[in-house]
């Protein structure tokens, strides 16, 4: 089986100390994602628990002779040294975070703990690479017709796990504010743009995969090895400006129309704590072709694909203003996606190219197959022809100066614990 | 004027106690490139000096208070604090550099002198994301005519700055050896593709921009201020498969027909060193668009391009056993560039993208107009079709197993040393 087992640590009869974290719909002690944040003026490395953050360090004082090299994990300003770790290593500091939790606490666990809504959450770990993958099947179809009717989903879709290499620079931590681009731009059909800001600025909803990397330069990581370079899952908004996308776009790809920001949540939740919500890679459509064999791993057919639940909410200046609760418009699933995370590693890896600690893939927009599974708002809105309209009467083609987009994801199955990827967020500014 | 100015440093007359650097055709004291490497198991930062590379430490110590700042880039272990430097520091660093080298040495001196034969030299500095340009309009129409023999040139082509995000994590420094990469190929026409070692493995002359950037995220570099972000220039191959790219490249753009190895050369060659190779950007053809403001500084124009000649040549392991020289393929020219960098620093951060030092552009393939200016093999053999013919009477359509490339490039001009940007290097292997 790929990936991490189900262990104690899922246990849904786990008693934790922390104040509210019993029954927490997002983080109890079963979830247990790790996260970077700053309180009192320092950076530290953390674990999300209820509604608090409990810094690392903590439980450096805990640790055995056999766990010695964790110390410099615990005592880190962040998780750069987290997801440097190999798979069995990550497994055991969820097993030491869980001890900690359900034990007696000590005299000074308390004063680890932060309350969530007093800190600032950082991206959780330096991004050395950020690669955006396409797999999201129905965004993939349904963006395509908007360019190609003829032919939306191009020959190479079903074989090759699609992708480019984003921006790492401009990827923020959720609640950044999301300041609208400028570009150059063309009507349709022109042949000379002008500069303004973007009037098409999207939202894409995606999974952000971070990779623990360490393949040589040169060294394929085979697919059966893949699933333990994956850590954890988070939230992933690649923000789109639709004009400065579809001018610049050809003949290499997105550029500006991406990277000025993209927004993860702050928490990744790991690869352990999704042991219980791994589900078999949803079937192909007959005719569809088999993966090819660097790609096809029957472990990772059987158990590869995550069964995490996915939103988009958005809320209008006046709707905040007016204490509405913002409206979700979009609503799909790990499931939709064509290509599982260890067949995205084994393929980005497959050419030599090394992947490093800190790698962040973006799944590519998760859209569901029904209309209120769509990632983006160039899927809702038929590519910009049809407005949706909001609870409120407001009505969006693109984002608005003043909106913010809310992505959030969980999981549940019987028998264990609900868990949250939490959220990411972003207001849009001129 | 856009850059730094030319001063005492470029001096002719200079004279440099270090054996051999008076009239070194690459690296005279009038140079003074930037370089990390390894020496006697440590890393250091250090400058090219003929035949020599000097570790920077020695400098330390010659640092009155004015100067303190630059303490930690002198004893660095590579050039990550230097290319963090504003401008006005990095010269004032060149500047150190030249009085020490041209004023009677130290006795602890030419314990800092290392043949550079005798080292190891690395990546400069860390690359923080890696961008790919697509200026090299001679590339541009020859390689578009192969994909649309109707269209060459794309309508954005002479608007937009074209680029894409590439792979940071796997630019190497000359002389590391090339692994043939694999990957999913598909026969021209053919729906289905095998995976096999690519056939069609080919070399991309460019030009590294070495860059500092600082700008926050959502504030543009405005043009005027862009030329100070060029920390400096080197050498880039960046090698391509040419069939993994063509089945994988649409609609996203290249990924892993690029991103298996990127070779830079060890040298960045300072903007302050360039001074005097600074040229007026070529005039663009009648008809062609001016380019927008955001593009265009009269400063720019009048001295944003670089008259840094280029070749490629190539030794084949057959040459190589014979003690046969390396077949210069191509020559070409800064010049040859239809963007400058200030141009690309601007278009690159005009939608808010936060550059950062460490930042590496490729300029795109320089090609120059001539048929011996292709700056790949997909150019010479007409996409694949004609072979070239080596001095030897080998042939070659793309690159075998043993062929090594080497990229050169140099500055000439009356009045001034010749300065070299020396080489990158790689070998393919299988």
């Amino acid at each position: 089986m790929p990936g991490p087992r189900i262990d104690r640590t899922h246990d849904q009869r786990l008693r934790c100390w922390v104040p509210g974290a019993m029954g927490h719909q997002d983080f109890p002690v079963q979830n247990l994602p790790m996260c970077s944040f700053i309180a009192a003026g320092r950076s530290r490395a953390g674990v999300l628990i209820g509604d608090f953050v409990l810094g690392l360090e903590c439980l450096g004082a805990t640790l055995g002779d056999d766990d010695a090299d964790l110390r410099p994990v615990f005592a880190a300003r962040n998780l750069d040294r987290f997801v440097a770790l190999p798979s069995h290593r990550r497994a055991r500091v969820r097993a030491l975070i869980s001890d900690y939790l359900t034990s007696d606490p000590g005299p000074t666990a308390k004063q680890a703990l932060f309350a969530s809504d007093e800190v600032k959450f950082t991206v959780p770990a330096t991004v050395t690479d950020f690669s955006d993958f396409f797999a999201g099947i129905h965004h993939a179809l349904t963006a395509g017709r908007f360019f190609r009717p003829e032919e939306p989903l191009l020959p190479n879709y079903k074989h090759v796990p699609i992708a480019y290499h984003g921006r790492s620079s401009s990827v923020v931590a959720s609640g950044h504010p999301v300041r609208r681009p400028s570009g150059q731009v063309a009507a349709h059909g022109a042949t000379a743009p002008e500069w303004r800001a973007s009037r098409r600025l999207d939202f894409e909803l995606e999974l952000a995969f971070w990779i623990s990397g360490g393949n040589p330069l040169g060294e394929p990581i085979p697919i059966a090895e893949a699933g333990d370079k994956l850590v954890g899952v988070g939230l992933l908004n690649d923000w789109s400006a639709r004009d400065i996308q579809s001018w610049e776009t050809k003949p290499l790809g997105p550029f500006l129309g991406k990277s000025f920001l993209t927004t993860v949540s702050p928490a990744i939740v790991t690869a352990e704590a999704l042991a219980p919500f791994r589900a078999p890679q949803p079937a192909r459509d007959a005719g569809d072709p088999a993966p090819l064999p660097y790609l096809f791993d029957p472990a990772d057919q059987d158990a590869g694909a995550f069964d995490i639940q996915l939103e988009v909410a958005l809320a209008s200046q006046a709707m905040r203003e007016r204490g509405e609760e913002p409206a979700v418009l979009t609503r799909s699933s790990g499931l939709d996606l064509y290509w599982t995370v260890a067949q995205m590693i084994a393929h980005h890896s497959s050419n030599g190219c090394n992947l490093r600690a800190g790698d962040v893939f973006g799944s590519g927009t998760v859209s569901g197959a029904a209309p209120d599974g769509h990632g983006s708002l160039l899927e809702h809105t038929g590519g910009g022809r049809s407005p949706i309209e909001l609870p409120n009467g407001e009505s969006r083609l693109f984002l608005e100066d003043g909106d913010e987009v809310i992505l959030r994801g969980w999981c549940k199955r019987d028998g264990f614990a609900r868990i949250g990827l939490g959220e990411a967020r972003g207001i849009i500014f001129a």
